[in-house]
C-alpha cells in the first residue's frame, strides 16, 4: 500500500513534467502518459479538466521471467494518428456507427531484457480504450501471466453500481454504494448460485458504472476479449484504486500468451451526461470489423418459448422422474413418463399456434432432448448428446407444423457446463440443426465447468465460447450464449452472436425476485458489452398463480415489462410468459407484437443509473419510433420531448403506462393505454409507479383518418 | 500404521474362522474372503499353500459421504460360477486363448447407508482378478472417489522390478531391489522427463513384477481401465503392504463415478515359474470381447520410419528454424527452410525404396506437417492442425509413390499433449487419413497435458485415449498411442489399438541409454497390459556415427536387437534404424525381414525377470517358428530344447548370435550367423554376451535339398 502511495506520488511528479498527451477529437478528454523513475508506464485521463483516472500504473506480472513486464521500461517511438470512419452493423441500435478517435501508440523498450511492448491508446469523444501489444521478437515469444497490473485510480469515493467479482457467474443483484462501502456489503451481495467463485472482499465485475460526486459518469469495461482471461476489478478501498484481476485457470495462472499478441482493450467511457454512456459505441468500435462474408442469414428474432413454465416449476424439462440416466442405455421408449414434461408435441403445437397468430418468428423449446433427468449438479461428463429427442417430441413433425404457420423452432443446447462433451458433439449437433430446419440456438453452461478446475471466465472458456460461435457461423447458425462470459463487443466481428445472457435475467424473478431498479442499471453495465437476452414480457407477477408452490414475485409492473423491449436493446427478444397470461391482456400484448427489434436510430432521452432510463428508437426502414422507460423502486415522473420526430409529421402514439395506483409489488397489472397524436413539438409528462415504467409506439400517420378523434400531445 | 497392524491381525483372526473360499480350477490358488469386525472387506490369496496376498482390506473412500465405501458392510448373497471358453483374438501371441476361471461375486450390504456394492473375484489357474461393482440403486448413484483403498499385503520383503509412481510418464529405467530398498533408491530413480509428476517416496507403477525369497513370482496390474483413473501402488514399507493410489484430477479428486458402474479389474498373476507370468492371458481374458464387427481392415504392420534420424538429432522434425509459428499465419511457402528437415520428398522416397525392397508394408514419417518449429515445451494450445503438410512433403505424391511399390505411408499425430486441440481436429484428421490412403496412425502426447492441471493417467485422459481409438475404428484406422496410459488389455475389445509405447522405449538409447537388462524386465511389466511399440532393430550402437554431436550408446548387442522382435511381442514392429545402417549388415537384417508379426502359438522356453528371457513363437498359418533371447548385463548361457517342434519334421534354423567376444558396450556388432538342421529332439546351448542375446528363424524344410550340407543340432 505504501509502495503504491509512493509510486503514485512519484508518478504525479513525473507525469506533469514529461507526459505525453493525447486529446479526444473534441478536446474534452486528455490522456496523459509517462514512464516513471522505475520505468513503470503511467497513464491518466481528464475530462473537461476534471480527473477521471488519476495517474495509474500499467504492466503485467509474468511467470519465470527475471524482469517482468511492469517496470524497467523506457519510452521508445511514439506514433500518433487519427481515424474517422463510419460503418454499418448487420443489426444494431443505429444504422450507421461512427468510429472517430485519436490514437497514440507508445513503444516501451526494456533494454535489460532486450525486448519491447507497445501500449496503444485510442481517445474517442466519449472515452478511452487502451491495450497492450506484444510484437513478434526474439526475446518475447511465450509467456504466462501471473497477473495483469492495470490500475484505474479513481479520483474519489464514487458511487458505484456493482456485482461481486466472480469467476463463474454474473447473476447477482446489483448493489448501489460508495466504493468505500463495497467491503462491508460484499458478503450479503454474494447470494447463492449453481456455480460461483468469488475472489476478494472488494473485487467487482465489469462493466462497472460509477458516478462521481461532481457529476462525472465513469464506466470501466473491456472490449474484444479473445484468447485471454476475463478481467475483474479489485479495489484498494483506501486509495480507491482498481487493479485488473484476471480470471485464473485450473492451476491459478492467468493466461498463456504467444507473441505476436494483443490484450483486450480496457475501456473508460466518461461523460457528464449519463445518456452519453448509453449512447457510446466505444466497445463495438474497438472490435474488429465483421469477419463473416455473407451475413444474409443473420436476422433479428422475436420469439416465444416453452421455458417459463419450467422456470416457474409448473412443469419439467425432464420426461421421466428417473434419478439418473445413462444416455446410451436408458430405455426412454419404454420408460414411464412423469406427465409433467413440457416439451411434448401437443403443448408445443399450442405454443406454435399462439406464436404464429401473434407474429413471432421462432419458438424456443427447452427440454426437447434426452438427458434432463440428471442434468444438474452431478458434474456429469456425458450429460447430453444434443440430437436425440424425448419420445414425445417429434422434431421433424413439429418443425414442419411450425413452418406451415410461418414459425421456426429454436434449438436449445444446455451443456451443463460439460464442455468437452459439447465440443465432441458440436459438429453433429449443428448439422442436426441444419438438417431439421433450425437456424438459431440458445446455449447454456449451467454448473461448474468440466474440465474441472476451470471456470466460466478463464482463458480456456473464453476460447471455447468463440470457438462455438465461429463454428456456428460455418453452419449459418445464430448463437445466444447463456452463462457465457459477459460480452465485449465481439458481435461486431461475429454478428451471428446475436445474444448472451451472462447477467441476472428475468428467470430470477421466479427464483425470489430481483431488485426493482435492476433494469435501470443493466444498460449501464451488462449491455455495455453487447445485447442481452433478458427475456422480458412477464404479465403475471404473482407466480403462485402460475404454480401454487412458487411464492416468488416479479418485481415489475406490467407496463415496465413492455418498456424493456426498448430499454434492453437486443436483436433477440422473447415474449417470455405463458400464452394464457398474454391472452388475458391482449391490449397490452399489442406493444410486444408491434415493437421492432432492429433499429436505424437510438436516442437516450433521459437516464440516471439506478433511477430511470428513457430510450427512443427508430424502427429500421420505417419512420416509426418506440419509446420505453424503466424506473426504480421509488417511481419517477418522466418528462420527455418528442423533438427527435420529423418536423411537419404527425404520429399516432400509443402510450402503455402504469395506472395511477400501480405498484410493482401490490398492484403490478394496473396499466392504462391511450392513443394520442404527437409531433416533434409534443411533450409528455408521465408518472411511473415504483418498479414501473411506460412504453410508447409512435407510428407515422400516413392517412388523416388515423388521427381522427385523437387528442394531441 | 498401528491401526493397519491391528486391522490385519483382526482380519487374520476372523478370516480363518468365517472366510469364504474360492479355488482356481486346478486347485493351486485359494482365495479367502471375509468381512471383518468393522465391516471392512478382506481378501487373501494363497498359492500351493504359500501366502501370496496376506489378508488385505478392500474398499473406497469417497467425498461428501457419511459412511464411505470401506467399512460398515455385511456379507450378503454370494454367487459362484465357473466359466470356460476359448476365443480367437484378431491378432496375438496365440491363435486361440482359453478363458477358464472360477468366479465368486460377493454382495456387501451397508445397512446404515441402505446401499450395497459387489466385489467380484475371478480365480484362474495363473492368478486372480477382482473388481468393485456399483449396481444401480437409489442410494448410490453419483459419487466422487477420494481414494481407492485396495490393499495388496505382501508376505515378505520381495525382490521387485519397479519404476517410480508418476502421473505423467512411465519412461523410467527399471530398478531391481527389495521392497525395503525402494525408498532409498527413489530419488535417483526419478530421472528427468518432458512431463513427470511423482507422488510418493515409495510409490510405484503397475504392472509390478516381484519374486519372493521362496521362489514365487507375483505380478500386480489392472485390466480393463475404462473411465477410471489409472492405479499406482503406494508401499507401506514397514509392513510391505501396497495400497492402490489412483491418479488425481486437476483438483486432486480421483474419479467421478455414476452407478451402475464397475472399477477396472485388479490382477494378481502368480506362479512358481516365471515363464507362467509371461504365458498368462488373465489381462485379455478380463476384458470385454471384441466390439468391432468387421475387423478385416485390422492387420499387423511391419514398418520403417523417417524417425531415428530425428531422434538422434541428425536431422529435424521442423522445416524452418523459426523460433515460433502461428499455424494460420506463418508463411511456410516463402519461409527459409533449415535444410535439415528429414520429412522431405527426396528423403522419404529413399526410405520408401528401401522399405519396399525389403518387404516392409508401411513407412512412418514424422515431421511431415506444419507446426514443429515450436511444438515442445511451450504449453501451446493450437500447436498442430494434423492436415497441413510442410511445403516439401507431397502427401498424395508420396503415398502414390509408396503404393506403387507396395508400401503405405503411416500417419503421425503428435499432439504435444494439447488434447482439446487434438479432439477439435480429430474428425478432420482421420478423414484426411482416409482421403490420402493412410490406415494407421502413431499418436503422441509429449509434454504436460492441456487442459492444464490434468495428467496423462487421470480419468480425464484415460477417457480421451479410448475416445480416440473408438473414433478411429469408425474410420477403419489403427492406432499406436505413445505417451498414453499403459495398456490394460483393451486391445481385446478394440483390436484397432495395435500398440502403445507408454514405457521407456528404444529412443532412450539415444537419450543416454537404457540399462542393459531393460528388455529382460519389460515383458514382465509393461507388456502384461498389451503390446509395446518398442521400435527395436538398431544396428549402429555408437550414435556419434549417426550424428557426431550425439555421444549416446545403444546398450545392446546387434544380435539381441534381432531377438527383440520375438521377445517384445507386438503386432506392430518397426525396423527403427536408418537404411544405411541396415545396408551394412544385410545378413543380420535378414532376420528382421523374415520374422513374423502374428502368431499361432507362443512358448516361453526360459525366463527370469531381470536376467534372461527366451521365447519361441509359431508364425501364423505356417509351421515356422522364431526364437529370441535377451539377457542382462552379465550375459547368460541359454540351454533350450526344440521339443515344441512337430515330431518327424526337419527345420532349417538360422541362428543369429553374439560372437564370443561380443559385448553391448565395447563390441556390440560382433555377431555370427549359422544355419543348422533341427528337429524336435534338438537342443542348443548358446552363450549370450553381456546385454546380448540371439535370434533364430526355424523354417520347416519342405525339400530335402534345403538341408543338404547343413550340420544337425
Amino acid at each position: 500500500m505504501n509502495r503504491l502511495i509512493i509510486s503514485i506520488a512519484l508518478a504525479l511528479v513525473c507525469t506533469m513534467t514529461h507526459a505525453q498527451q493525447l486529446k479526444s477529437p473534441d478536446g474534452n478528454l486528455t490522456l496523459g502518459f509517462e514512464v516513471d523513475a522505475e520505468g513503470s508506464p503511467v497513464y491518466s485521463l481528464d475530462y473537461k479538466g476534471k480527473a477521471v483516472i488519476k495517474p495509474s500504473h500499467l504492466g503485467l506480472d509474468i511467470f519465470d521471467d527475471q524482469y517482468g513486464l511492469a517496470k524497467g521500461f523506457e519510452k521508445g517511438a511514439i506514433e500518433t494518428s487519427t481515424f474517422d470512419e463510419t460503418w454499418e452493423p448487420v443489426w444494431g441500435e443505429w444504422k450507421q456507427i461512427r468510429n472517430h478517435y485519436n490514437e497514440m501508440a507508445v513503444r516501451l523498450d526494456q533494454s535489460k531484457a532486450n525486448r519491447h511492448i507497445i501500449i496503444r491508446f485510442r481517445l474517442f469523444n466519449d472515452g478511452l480504450g487502451f491495450r497492450y501489444e506484444f510484437p513478434e521478437q526474439p526475446n518475447l515469444t511465450y509467456f504466462v501471466i501471473r497477473e495483469e497490473l492495470t490500475q484505474f485510480a479513481m479520483a474519489g469515493d464514487h458511487k458505484a453500481f456493482w456485482i461481486p467479482g466472480d469467476f463463474d457467474t454474473q447473476e447477482y443483484d446489483y448493489n448501489e454504494s460508495k466504493l468505500s462501502e463495497i467491503r462491508g456489503l460484499m458478503q450479503k451481495a454474494i447470494t447463492p448460485n449453481a456455480s460461483q467463485h468469488s475472489f476478494s472482499p472488494t473485487g467487482v465485475q465489469t462493466a462497472l458504472m460509477m458516478k462521481s460526486s461532481d457529476g462525472l459518469y465513469i464506466n470501466l469495461h473491456e472490449a474484444a476479449l479473445v484468447d485471454y482471461a476475463c478481467m475483474h476489478l479489485n479495489l484498494d478501498d483506501r486509495n480507491f484504486v482498481f487493479q485488473s484481476f484476471l480470471t485464473p485457470d485450473a492451476q491459478g495462472k492467468k493466461g498463456y500468451i504467444q507473441a505476436p499478441s494483443t490484450s483486450p482493450w480496457r475501456t473508460v467511457i466518461v461523460s457528464d451526461k449519463a445518456e452519453d454512456i448509453l449512447m457510446s459505441n466505444i466497445t463495438l468500435n474497438l472490435n474488429e470489423p465483421c469477419k463473416i462474408e455473407d451475413t444474409s442469414w443473420i436476422k433479428p428474432v422475436k420469439y416465444m418459448g416453452v421455458w417459463w413454465e419450467m422456470i416457474t416449476n409448473k412443469s419439467t424439462w425432464s420426461y421421466t422422474d428417473a434419478p439418473a440416466v445413462k444416455l446410451d442405455e436408458f430405455d426412454y421408449a419404454n420408460a414411464k413418463p412423469n406427465g409433467t414434461h413440457a416439451a411434448n408435441n401437443d403443448n408445443v403445437r399450442k405454443y406454435i399456434d399462439f406464436a404464429a397468430e401473434n407474429g413471432f418468428s421462432q419458438l424456443l423449446v427447452e427440454g426437447w432432448n434426452v438427458g434432463w433427468e440428471d442434468w444438474f449438479g452431478k458434474s456429469k461428463d456425458y450429460v447430453f448428446d444434443f440430437v436425440t429427442p424425448y419420445p414425445d417430441f417429434d422434431v421433424k413433425g413439429l418443425q414442419s407444423y411450425a413452418n406451415s404457420k410461418g414459425v421456426r423452432l429454436m434449438m436449445h443446447h444446455e451443456t451443463s457446463a460439460s464442455v468437452r462433451n459439447y465440443e465432441r458433439h458440436m459438429d453433429e449437433a449443428y448439422q442436426f440443426m441444419v438438417d431439421n430446419g433450425y437456424n438459431s440456438v440458445k446455449s447454456g453452461y449451467v454448473g461448474d465447468i468440466i474440465p474441472r478446475g476451470e471456470t466460466h471466465y478463464g482463458q480456456w472458456m473464453v476460447n471455447h465460447y468463440l470457438y462455438a460461435v465461429k463454428k456456428a457461423a460455418q453452419y449459418k447458425i445464430m448463437v445466444n450464449g447463456h452463462e457465457a462470459v459477459r460480452p465485449t463487443g465481439l458481435c461486431r466481428t461475429y454478428p451471428n452472436l446475436i445474444g448472451n445472457e451472462s447477467a441476472r435475467g428475468t428467470e430470477y424473478e421466479s427464483f425470489g425476485g430481483s431488485k426493482p431498479f435492476h433494469t435501470t442499471i443493466l444498460p449501464f453495465t451488462r449491455l455495455i458489452g453487447g445485447p442481452m437476452d433478458y427475456t422480458p414480457g412477464i404479465f403475471e407477477m404473482d407466480l403462485s398463480k402460475v404454480n401454487p408452490d412458487n411464492d416468488s414475485h416479479v418485481n415489475s409492473t406490467l407496463a415496465r415489462q413492455l418498456a424493456l423491449y426498448v430499454t434492453m436493446y437486443s436483436p433477440l427478444q422473447m415474449a417470455a410468459d405463458l400464452p394464457e397470461n398474454y391472452s388475458r391482456f391482449m391490449d397490452a400484448f399489442q406493444f410486444i407484437k408491434d415493437v421492432a427489434i432492429d433499429w436505424d436510430d437510438t436516442k437516450v432521452l433521459a437516464a440516471e443509473p439506478g433511477d430511470y432510463i428513457t430510450i427512443a428508437r427508430k424502427a429500421k426502414g420505417t419512420n416509426n419510433w418506440f419509446i420505453g422507460t424503466t424506473v426504480d423502486e421509488n417511481g419517477y415522473t418522466s418528462n420527455i420531448k418528442f423533438d427527435f420526430l420529423d418536423a411537419g409529421k404527425k404520429y399516432i402514439a400509443t402510450i402503455y403506462a402504469d395506472a395511477a395506483d400501480a405498484h410493482y409489488k401490490t398492484n403490478p397489472q394496473a396499466y392504462t393505454i391511450r392513443k394520442v397524436v404527437v409531433t416533434n413539438k409534443s411533450k409528455l409528462t408521465q408518472k411511473c409507479a415504483p418498479g414501473g415504467g411506460f412504453a410508447i409506439s409512435v407510428i407515422e400517420a400516413t392517412d388523416i383518418n388515423q388521427t381522427k378523434g385523437l387528442a394531441k400531445l
